[in-house]
């Protein structure tokens, strides 16, 4: 708590915690404002995200970039899980997927993107460890092909091209999980000395020991979940009020906002010239999403959702995710970086945050 | 034959050559047990291809492992050719380009994945000549790129569209043919050198005379195709009594079995750390298949098939063989190898295997 | 004046230029002999074509190959631009995006190509600056995937789908300007010591002052952009005469005329071992049309069209883009070249210029 406390002191943008309790407080007697919570909620994630930026920081300080990426990525997603998972139990399998895809398309383009850019601006160049990268490439690459088959034959439609989409979609979903296992076991075991980091990084400010610092990432990280809830809530109606369309809040919106807390560690550590954080956090974080999350929600809705969900997305939704795969690749594949990369990448991410912008209801 | 005789004494593996002549008598005396013919035709093309590989490396022992791969895949490709022609003069074109595609497929991705994963079980990393590997995969794209057209105009209906990709399908035999010939001017003549293998093999066992090793190359590869006969007539009849519908029999498993012979020779040499022999059989067998042995069917139609063959394949082969080129360029743009790697290259085959299997009949 | 009568007195292929005044004569006075007039126009524009080579290396030779290339292709591609913008005026929406798409893919495919293989005829290996090629292949990446969005959608016939493509093509074609406004900046100022070359030029002939070559950039580029609007009125009507299709005639003949200055250069420097300046105009000018030329005429359409123009292409067109694109990042991601490089890279082309030959009117 003293860790905390002299953190808040020295960084005036943790007062906007003030924000979190004011959530509630708006949720429990004016649940119908959408318009107020949903900048309530926006306010009240930033706070909470550079709280569990700095104690992300402590972690990987002690364990390497590599597993702290990882289990940053790991702790970040809990807030897409526990999102989808609420929709999943609804039964709204379309913004599920919506918010799956767009997560993995914004983690790679935006979040990767933004790093590059924001550290080329205070490095001439950087260089990070193009193995991790071409890892998680490989991974969010299985994870395309994948979702290619369902998607392809759900267009047809018959009672036994759903029966082999449902089929198809759970054995993917336990190869998927298998794949995912085993690059762990990779990664954090028989090849680990592969993925120690570059060494460029500037000594930070003193880490938090490792025990204060694992419970602030647990205990923010529900309270980022609770405030996600409000923000998901509340977006919808606030979407209509500002004119936006349901496809770019369910892809753009969400997912950027569901990151926060993932980006304010990634964008930190490119600033530190420690890009080895930053890649592992945006690239293992979509690759997560697509090996991890999305298997999982298939596999639990056979138990709480109202009937099976399926892997078939609609094919804009896959082109974007095999193009911000095919992007990752190109942009990591020679292991360094200058600010030109990050505006590449940006504006691929651009061109469909535009187009799903502009989409007229009824032509996805 | 003395050397013949040494190699079956001490390899227990060849005395399943046994099944070969049972083969024949099998089919002489009960034509009609098509799953027992299929049992004992597998069981006859395993010690066969054993016997390929070892004769495959005494001669790789003496020319360098890049003229050893081209000169096993021109071997075991003979298998195929052989299959291929069979059902061509039939008229059966269906099969003969399902035979094709699945061949390009599974060599590259099961033949490549299954290598470094042997490999990579035994080595902690392997290295391989990227020079090969790219050459290799380039052809592979360039072959590719020419069955999107054929193919894409193909759903058209109509008697222009079909004359169309008849011509097509000629010119563009003829510039693979043409390609692959400059290919191996390239290879085995101007830039040999780029080719040679870097140095990582351990001491094998003793090879055979080259005269020893070519005769026996000739008279069991004979063997090999008259066996492989056999097992293509009992597949698609035993296929139904294990349930298995007939895209997955004409893409897997005619490919694994046909390719058997090449797989023995590049999984023995990824255990022995030789991995450019593995990925130049793997590689090159792909590629021989999709830029000699297809444009050679494709000419050969006209003279002994019922009627002029095309090259336009259904949606589904063309995206699995440019995803299989892909994953080749991914994966081997490094030239160096784990076991993770082998189990990606595997996954994506097993995900395309798994779609053909669950595929219901009519929805290709 | 006294360089520029050195330079044809000891260069034969200058004295093709008798041809620039004997097309105007002809124009004038026979305005209708279209067969003759498309031949004259092409004797004139290839010795038009050599003293732009010239005078560019004169330029390059001041400033290096990166800022000479990127010269080069600014002033090559103004023949474009002026062929575009008569067709723009006269509502010819179908030409002016068939020459764009053509530029691109044969700059990238056949100018490419033939610089590897002619270099590669006279050296055995050629070396190159990669940093410069990823870089304009990331540029023509985000172009193209620019354009998958406007054309997937187009399909679709509603007056919805057809104000979401202009609205969209809008906001596309002022973020690709930015883009290569910023890849300037990047490649010019903030990073401009990446794009130096690689040390393998043989001594040129001695340069002329620079004031001097940059009057016969200028000077020469006017007259081929006015025997370029020649050719292109003729050729429609000599393709007739010689059975060409339309597709063919728009995306391969227009192309490879207007692009012949650029060919050039770029072949002559890469016999001359200076492969950074073919790289560098072969991809930069195809990047320079993509990025620059295809948006400032989405914006000046809007001013002189008839009607503003869309950045919707035919399916065919942004696939074959596409593949171009990749071919790029594939064959230059080493950084080295031979001739079969050349030739994988012809052969893709020549695919391409095949299935417009042959393609029947109606089926694009």
């Amino acid at each position: 708590m003293k860790y905390l406390l002299h953190e808040i002191r020295h960084n005036p943008m943790l007062w906007l915690l003030l924000f979190v309790p004011v959530v509630f407080l708006a949720e429990a007697f004016k649940p119908g404002a959408y318009t107020m919570l949903f900048v309530l909620s926006v306010l009240a994630i930033v706070p909470l995200a550079a709280l569990l930026s700095h104690a992300t920081e402590s972690v990987a300080a002690k364990t390497g970039d590599a597993v702290g990426g990882l289990l940053n990525a790991t702790l970040g997603n809990l807030t897409e899980l526990v999102i989808a998972l609420t929709a999943l139990r609804a039964g709204q399998y379309m913004l599920v997927k919506a918010s799956i895809a767009g997560a993995i398309v914004t983690n790679i383009l935006f979040m990767l993107g933004a790093s590059f850019l924001l550290g080329g601006l205070k490095h001439h160049t950087q260089e990070f460890n193009k193995v991790g990268a071409r890892f998680q490439a490989g991974l969010l690459f299985l994870a395309t092909v994948a979702l290619l088959v369902p998607s392809a034959t759900a267009k047809v439609d018959s009672p036994a091209a759903a029966a082999f989409a449902q089929e198809l979609s759970l054995g993917l979903a336990v190869l998927l999980l298998v794949a995912y296992g085993l690059g762990m076991v990779f990664s954090l075991k028989t090849h680990r000395e592969l993925f120690t980091s570059v060494e460029s990084g500037e000594a930070g400010e003193a880490p938090w020991p490792v025990g204060v610092a694992l419970a602030t990432l647990a205990g923010v990280t529900v309270l980022v979940a609770l405030v996600s809830e409000v923000f998901v809530e509340s977006v919808q109606e606030a979407a209509k009020t500002f004119g936006m369309t349901p496809a770019f809040v369910g892809f753009i919106i969400v997912a950027l906002v569901g990151g926060a807390a993932e980006m304010a560690s990634a964008f930190s550590g490119a600033r530190k010239n420690r890009l080895d954080l930053s890649v592992g956090i945006a690239l293992g974080s979509a690759s997560q999403i697509a090996l991890f999350v999305a298997p999982v929600l298939v596999l639990l809705s056979y138990v709480i959702g109202p009937s099976p969900m399926s892997l078939d997305f609609w094919p804009g939704a896959v082109v974007m995710m095999l193009i911000a795969t095919l992007t990752a690749a190109l942009v990591t594949t020679s292991g360094r970086s200058a600010w030109f990369v990050g505006v590449l990448t940006l504006m691929v991410y651009l061109t469909f945050a535009m187009s799903l912008y502009l989409l007229p209801p009824g032509l996805r």
